[in-house]
């Protein structure tokens, strides 16, 4: 297995690809994933809010703060 | 795609420039981003208070506490 | 532009002016800026709490924990 | 002016004074401020508890949790 | 006076002696206070809880986190 | 009395027994108290979940997050 | 005994195997550990989603920010 795989380097692997991210508040937030840090703080380009599976929101650039975040996964 | 790109480089991108902040409480702030920091503690200018869509308050200077923070994404 | 400026050097500005500062839970609190810090402790002078837009109570001299505060603006 | 004055000082100001605690739980203590840490871990003496404006219960000596703690303000 | 009091030494003086401990949760543990750590980490012997004023169930020793804890005053 | 103790030490004599951990979300998680650091993070063997006082579900091992915790207690 | 076993260790011992991740919004992932860190970060393969019991949705790979998390078994 070599050395065994840190989170955030799974998340770089997502990294120019489409992803969903979910947030506390229950909202999600869909986009192209281009940057994050260690805190989680993350930006999405051409993102767009949804809730309950609706998309309710076209927002562009999106930066989102890390401690609000709960989920990211491949889109 | 040189150096991978940070979440505050892409936030500096935006300064001077309007942008929406939404925070955990639900309201939206609109202004000019003038000043933010590693927190994510922010100020704007020109700033107005948002509740679902509507234009609540005008509040001129603001400065948002970053943990108050869930994005921030152009105007 | 010369060197951007940092969330609190704005803060600072309003150092001795009255600001009305919102909390997390919904209140506000209006007074003259005393002082702050790092984690935007804050003292007010003079102050008084408003909930929904009415003089609640006048609490004269008020230190407000930082991680309470969403915004300060201007009064 | 002199230096800005910082918040714990203000705050050092009240020592062995009446003071009012405000919780996040929107419960009130009034005691005499006895001690408090750079948290804001703060002790009373002779501190009795208010919830609405009403005594609901002396507790004497009371050690608050700083974090648990919204304002605090002459009593 | 002296020195000020740092408000761990007010909660040391409290060591061995019975404390009520009120917590974010609304519930109450008193018992001995054993044990304590700069994060309020807890440990009080022949404990008991209650809920608004019953003793709602024996705990024998009880290790409270910390970041639970609203309130230390004696019993 | 020798030194004072610490809680993480009272908690250190309940290794191998077995405990009961109360979380911040009113579940309770019943097993033997295997490891636990300074963050309270905590693994329990044979583990299970107890709501209102009922066995809702075997988990055997259970790692728990420390700051999902309120309490833990000899079973 | 030999050393006292460490809370990640033993979630070391359940990478590669599946898993059952419970959040503070009391949803449920469930996969393959792939990877964590010492905030708790997680990355799950194979993840979906249950609620209340019931598969509501395939995730594939998940990053789950470790502050959301309560609770990690095997599946």
């Amino acid at each position: 297995m070599g050395e065994p795989e840190r989170p955030l380097d799974a998340l770089n692997n997502s990294r120019g690809k489409r992803v969903i991210i979910e947030l506390k508040n229950n909202k999600q937030f869909i986009g192209k994933l281009k940057a994050f840090d260690i805190h989680i703080n993350t930006v999405l380009e051409d993102a767009e809010e949804r809730v309950n599976g609706e998309v309710t929101r076209k927002v562009g650039l999106a930066f989102i703060r890390g401690d609000a975040i709960v989920l990211i996964s491949p889109a």
